[in-house]
């Protein structure tokens, strides 16, 4: 592997699967840098700090944007998730590529940085098996569950511009399918110019 | 899967272990269908007529590039291979992916009629561990060593056309990062327009 590296990000809506899919890719590839996202909510029962994420309050988040220490930010349910510049940059000059999982907001932020990219979009098996798994956390009530299909549709009407589809029918496919699309973008010709140009000069 | 199949390509040097790898793809990936090349070289000792090639005579198979039969063919070595135009129609209208082993030439000639196509060039370790295979097989006299070296640097001058490059330094590796590259091109956003659709939708 030379020259810099590429990120690799995923997204899906609520109930896809993605976080259960971005552990399980994680754990099969350690070689892949990732972020580890900044966030004002609550961390749920068993999240830890800097492995989840780094819970942070809002005003430390919002200097932090002020100061342009934030790739992308996105509010969701009125708490902030972002990415750290600093991290990004990093890793990727140092070679490294980037495993990220974001909302779609995010991941079009990282686009618009990182047109090489590759991103992927989780889609669960059906709407209704969607439904069925957001209705089955009963952490929240049927005002939270429609406020969570709504953010649903709007997810998948972002979809189309991401450059990978997954469908998380069966999740070891599913991470099989991802880690598949990681294995292969590292393989692409452009990323080899200099081992080519070592082979053709001998 | 919807559409239009796609076609994958593997090319690589004499000595890189293109036969190998092919072998292995089409054993993993079955559902793969792959276009046996017509040949009018004599078949080696255990090679099959209809399985490794299709060994047609030469006036057999300059009567079909005649008849505008053969999608791609190359003379190497004094015998013409190719592939047959009806078998690729026929299988990528069926919505098949194809699979395909060709030298350079052939799938130069193919990438201009499919420009979609995944193209993989398989490189031997190093140059000097192919100097060696190509030695190691003692079916041929010095000379023949000399124009097949010249063979491989010819070949190496065009990998960089291909789409992805996959280093041969270890069989297993070479050959799941083949089928990677083929299970991610199947997750490509472009190819699911239908599903998406679908599930914006409902």
């Amino acid at each position: 592997m030379s020259g810099r590296g590429q990120i690799f990000v995923l997204s899906g809506p609520p109930g896809a699967g993605k976080s259960s899919v971005a552990a399980r890719v994680r754990r099969d590839l350690p070689e892949l840098a990732y972020s580890v996202s900044l966030s004002t909510r609550q961390p749920r029962p068993g999240e830890q700090d800097g492995v989840d994420y780094y819970f942070v309050s809002r005003p430390e988040f919002e200097r932090r944007i002020e100061a342009g220490e934030i790739a992308e930010h996105v509010e969701i349910f009125g708490n902030l998730y972002g990415t750290s510049q600093k991290v990004l940059d990093r890793a990727l000059d140092q070679g490294q590529d980037l495993f990220l999982d974001t909302d779609v907001n995010g991941a079009e932020a990282l686009r618009q940085r990182f047109a090489d990219g590759v991103f992927i979009f989780l889609l669960p098996p059906s709407r209704r098996v969607l439904e069925e798994r957001l209705r089955g956390r009963n952490t929240e009530d049927e005002a939270q569950v429609r406020d969570r299909l709504e953010r649903v549709r709007y997810e998948l009407s972002k979809a189309e511009h991401y450059t990978h589809l997954v469908v998380n029918d069966d999740l070891d496919r599913a991470v099989a399918e991802v880690e598949a699309i990681i294995v292969a973008s590292r393989r692409r010709t452009e990323r080899h110019r200099k081992l080519l140009a070592e082979f053709q000069a001998s």
